[in-house]
């Protein structure tokens, strides 16, 4: 079957909806060239005012899934879940996520992104450990599962090919916030990725992508569902990023944050919503666990020692963990004190996530090479009563903090009389 | 100032409205190529779903007139009226108005444009002419005016650079039917051309662009504010474009009705159109005419007078006109009666138009070449009564005319037991 993309567009634009060869046929002509940017955009823009309906959203990620390579990663024994997060600011969740659960002896096969962001992405606070390496072959990453349960690689760059070209235009035409694409674009890479199930990491708020929870809540109900029809059992939870996750920000705070979480020093919190997700993780390998058995893997080693065992098996330096505990040695650091006696009520991620980049703890483009030091860590968040002049944060870089960066700081915390508490997991979508 | 485009695409798709500098800035970095097609044909969808205000469009149109040549007629004495006719099926009127309104002292300097339609437009039928010469220079055009008071030449190429791109570009992009955008495509050829009051032809119904009349008022309007608020006295007439306009479809047979009517031998009703078209065109000149007045320059020659001094200064053969009385000489022709008796209720504008074009008289694709001879000759139109077998049309084509361009044919033309009739003119915009 043959199609002029012009009447697609304009099917499109007039609110009718697509079927399978139509879709096939356009993702197809994409990749190969024959259907232009041009055209694509149009119909990007047609699809944010007109929607598509759950079967176009599922044959839209199909036909992506097939546009690249797909991995089959049957020949490891067990169910293997992989895991996304739409991103937020602080967040070093897969650092101990993906450890604590392959801890349990779930098999861990995972394929992260890269990606612009107010910090590094996982990929960049691997690659800080001296010697770690994110290339594997897909015959050594499967290798490296069987033999020790966990493997965290770069996305390879044949997989989803129609998602790379689609990503790059909607960027620069106004169509990224789009639900079925935003759902198309994260399922297509997990899909072809080739785990059995999924758990997404829907964050909302402040410092996200999705601003309201209805929003992230349509999203998620998408990609649940999706998963579902393409048969991948797939769960996910909303999680709150009106203020950042945990207690540090920027690269090497983050690894510090995650290693102390490996080994049993996190924050009663920040413990707890990561023992949540692993115990979602688990079920759906099919592995039931209390939130008391989950945090004892945290506590016993067990968690840290798959970590240890992944740095080692993909070359990377473990005794580099070692010099965690060592102060952060940037060339500017500025303490960021209360100015009256309260209680913290708002710290806004995505104030705080911006600034962690100015500092040099991310890139506001491709090209921008991240400081690793550079970054911001909290010593209060919200709920937490402060005094006049306590300490709530410190800022490290090794480019000079002008007195307008530490005024917009000050400008994402509120401090007020009432005491409110922010609950980590929203809501679960199933 | 300088923009990203990505901004001004997410501004109108989130229904805010451009400013000045913003239109300027787009519209020059587009024709200059440093805006891409793909971001322009987002932004056209989102214009789409979006709209434009009064000012926008006016800015746009303005944006797009000095992206190109603007030619200066004032070395012209008087008040330069033009015409525009938004298309439709046998619309051979500007053939006719001209030399009409030149007939009367008012200068006529009239650009066409080529364009793609049932039937060829203007320049194909005066091109048809031995000898006939479209192209001239702004200086030529400019001493014909002034010497005979009329000239009808092809569309310079300089003319609205910006607006060949957008054109081509929402041609595959499904962005066609978007009333600003068609007002300010139409509207800065227009002022580019650089007469000082416009006469549009906004034509609706089956075989037009505008399919209802809300819609065509709503463009007219669109238009006539326009052309006001850049300072050219603007008109727009709505027409009745549900049956070909006339009896002739194809390019020899229209020719041949625009000079039979030039020559005082027009049918009542088509010439009471021209006049109506014609008085407003001199009253935007400033010279007030009775229609009686008027029709007279059809009947005492001076009409015609007037066509053929354009013929001869175009470097055309009018011996040419001679001719026209000789049955036409095509290969394939075929008579239409009617099928019972009762009065014509319809005869399809676009079906007529459509099998017109299969006969060979007009282009599908830009390469296409016209048959001059082919199209067909009306005998009936809306409003007349037919005895059943009574000739209603006859079809001329060089290539042979199937069954099923003859009961394409049949279809578009409707009898029935009621008498209806139809107007030309349906409503004036000032």
């Amino acid at each position: 079957m043959t199609y002029r993309m012009v009447d697609l567009i304009q099917k499109k634009r007039d609110g009718e909806s697509f079927n399978k060869p139509e879709i096939d046929w356009m993702i197809e002509n994409y990749v190969a060239g024959s259907v232009p940017d041009y055209q694509m955009s149009a119909l990007a823009m047609a699809i944010y005012f007109k929607g598509m309906n759950t079967s176009e959203i599922s044959n839209l990620t199909m036909a992506m899934v097939h546009s690249g390579k797909e991995f089959d990663l049957s020949e490891i024994p067990g169910i293997k879940v992989d895991k996304h997060s739409t991103g937020g600011v602080g967040d070093k969740v897969t650092l101990i996520l993906a450890p604590l659960v392959a801890s349990f002896g779930v098999p861990v096969a995972k394929m992260s992104g890269r990606g612009l962001g107010h910090t590094g992405g996982t990929l960049d606070k691997l690659e800080s450990i001296p010697g770690f390496n994110i290339e594997k072959t897909e015959a050594g990453f499967i290798e490296q599962v069987k033999d020790i349960g966990i493997a965290v690689i770069g996305q390879s760059d044949e997989l989803v090919k129609a998602d790379k070209l689609l990503y790059a235009l909607r960027d620069v035409t106004a169509t990224v916030d789009i639900i079925p694409l935003i759902a198309s674009s994260v399922m297509s890479k997990k899909i072809a990725a080739g785990s059995d199930a999924i758990l997404l990491d829907v964050t909302v708020g402040d410092g996200a992508f999705m601003k309201s929870v209805e929003d992230a809540r349509i999203l998620a109900r998408t990609m649940v569902d999706l998963g579902k029809s393409v048969g991948r059992e797939t769960v996910a939870v909303i999680t709150n990023m009106s203020q950042p996750l945990g207690y540090a920000i920027g690269n090497r705070n983050e690894i510090t944050e995650a290693v102390n979480t490996l080994n049993g020093k996190g924050t009663a919190e920040f413990r707890q919503f990561i023992a949540e997700l692993a115990q979602i993780m688990l079920e759906l390998a099919g592995d039931k666990k209390t939130i008391p058995e989950i945090l004892q893997n945290l506590d016993n080693g067990l968690a840290y020692a798959k970590f240890v065992a992944m740095i080692k098996a993909q070359g990377g330096d473990p005794t580099a963990f070692e010099n965690l505990t060592a102060p952060l040695k940037t060339k500017y650091k500025v303490e960021i004190r209360a100015s009256k006696t309260g209680f913290i009520t708002d710290e806004k991620a995505l104030g705080v996530g911006v600034l962690a980049m100015k500092l040099g703890a991310g890139r506001a483009t491709k090209a921008d090479t991240i400081d690793f030091e550079a970054g911001i860590l909290l010593a209060k968040k919200v709920g937490d009563k402060v005094s006049n002049n306590d300490l709530i944060a410190t800022l490290y870089s090794n480019r000079e903090i002008s007195e307008e960066l530490i005024s917009e700081f000050n400008d994402s915390i509120v401090i007020s009389d009432e005491q409110v508490h922010q609950k980590e997991i929203l809501e679960i979508v199933r």
